[in-house]
């Protein structure tokens, strides 16, 4: 895998177990029309930034982290069950530059195959975990999948919806992408053992993490960076309600509120993305996105800075959290 | 609810005390579009055979039925789950007399509301247990959900096979529905406290009475049974490989063998129907499903007769067979 040459070297040692346990996990033989769409996307590749916070996490708070690969596991394949759910649901064709599941081997599997997946989560979740600890994990995991459907529900609807609010979009992207590493963050530590404290300080660490890493990503799908080949505008030629669209909204002078309005009819696709992009600088909207993202990352750095975790454990999470936030892992 | 006034007055505990449950399980409000489809498939009414199989068999091994109404609901929202996407699978657009979810709310709704369900299955199943039996409450119900998977898989594989044989069939029945029996019956025992030797007495039987009942199910849905209001021969329309089909196939003359082939192309219904039942009956297929269907049966009841179980569980289990057996419930 291309980014593992890239991790730091402090990572190494969670990256390769991971791995290591990661490509053993083949699923049986038959029915091969139900197990081959589940390794086909279990192979597509993956930052694995779950299962390295859930490790990380545990290894932090002192827990023995090499005995949970199978918990880092379940959520890295939780993790993929709503890619190929939400694939569907979203119509998409490909994931990761490749064939999405439902296109390559049809809607029936990408179904079937995706609620298989669901069940052995809860597998690899309970799997040599200490009995006194398994109700309250399965809990959180579970309060936190039903979460993250809520979220995928809630982004599903903003599209037939007239206006979708700032605190209805941040609590939508909430549910749909930061309970889940907040969730990784807890779970390594109520599995290593940390106090209920620390596990409630590194969940609203994940939370503030993954909210500032999904508002960085409407930005740079709007304004583009070369660095990650991304084309400008994707989101603003789908018409797609994102926070700078809806600040730029809420912010706009009248003026520019009406032609914001009226580009998403525009045709000319370059003259609706790069009119569109103005109107979210000039409106504040860019600025306010900006200061939302850094504010949040700011708070989860923060948060790490003062939880009771050991030194070297909170230098390799403020390392993590680094890379994610600045997309380079 | 109709079925509840012809419920045996033995019974009539069970059942209320887990409607009552049922009932008060109405999902929060928001979002609407993720919630109002499970509210409605879970009001469509259903027979609770596997809640009632559940609390009969604690009850049975001296436990406390009461105190798990929540995981006999656990399993009657995972069996509704199942009927949720299956439907999606087959293009079924019917459900109960009723629209099916995915036809009322659309597919992605269908897909994502049962996404939902069986995340409060896992909820639904642990709450309340005893972290010590945890584990294998568990593994037990999502290695059998697994299994219900792999069966519905079979199933559609089958559609596209030339040639299935009785033994694959029959293990995709055990799959698709009996296993769901045998976990009713092994989960209640289980939480129940029996020994390991009872659990497992309970599960086979529950296997052998789902798989009775499911060849039942073929032959009346071939021969149809006023009382049911079936229609004869819906499979034989469909070119169903049934347990019949393959019976007949496997046993029938060498030139019924091949009339039997071409009555798959047979355009008139109802003469493709006519000579599909004669040669059932001809080649000794009806004969040899229902020798099957009651030899199993029988075994059912014979293992309930041996099982370490109190003399008035073992009766009311016998009397619950002896209902699903006969389709009086």
């Amino acid at each position: 895998m291309n980014w593992l040459a890239q991790v730091p070297s402090a990572f190494r040692e969670y990256v390769s177990e991971y791995e290591a346990f990661h490509s053993q996990v083949t699923f049986q033989a038959e029915p091969e029309g139900l197990y081959e769409p589940i390794r086909y996307i279990m192979r597509l590749g993956g930052k694995r930034i779950r299962p390295l916070l859930f490790l990380m996490a545990c290894d932090a708070v002192g827990g023995r982290w090499r005995e949970h690969l199978s918990q880092a596991y379940a959520l890295e394949l939780f993790h993929n069950f709503t890619l190929v759910h939400d694939d569907i649901m979203d119509g998409a064709s490909l994931r990761r530059g490749k064939p999405t599941v439902h296109e390559k081997f049809g809607l029936n599997a990408g179904i079937l195959s995706g609620d298989a997946m669901v069940f052995y989560c809860q597998i690899f979740l309970t799997e040599g975990l200490a009995s006194v600890l398994l109700p309250r994990s399965i809990a959180l995991f579970n309060q936190t999948a039903i979460r993250i459907i809520e979220g995928q529900q809630m982004d599903m609807d903003f599209e037939n919806q007239g206006e979708v609010k700032a605190d209805q979009y941040l609590k939508m992207i909430e549910y749909k992408t930061s309970v889940l590493l907040g969730c990784a963050l807890q779970l390594g530590a109520l599995t290593g053992g940390a106090t209920a404290e620390t596990e409630e300080a590194l969940y609203q660490a994940g939370i503030r993490l993954g909210l500032a890493f999904q508002i960085r990503d409407d930005i740079l799908d709007a304004f583009g960076d070369e660095r990650f080949g991304k084309v400008r505008g994707g989101d603003i030629i789908q018409n797609k309600k994102t926070l700078l669209y809806i600040l730029a909204s809420e912010n706009a002078s009248p003026d520019d509120r009406k032609i914001l309005s009226e580009l998403r009819q525009e045709s000319d696709l370059k003259k609706k993305v790069q009119e569109t992009l103005e109107i979210f600088e000039r409106s504040g909207a860019l600025k306010m996105a900006q200061d939302k993202a850094e504010s949040l990352y700011q708070q989860a750095v923060s948060i790490i800075h003062q939880a009771d975790i050991t030194d070297t454990g909170r230098a390799r999470l403020l390392e993590l959290f680094r890379l994610v936030h600045e997309r380079n892992i």
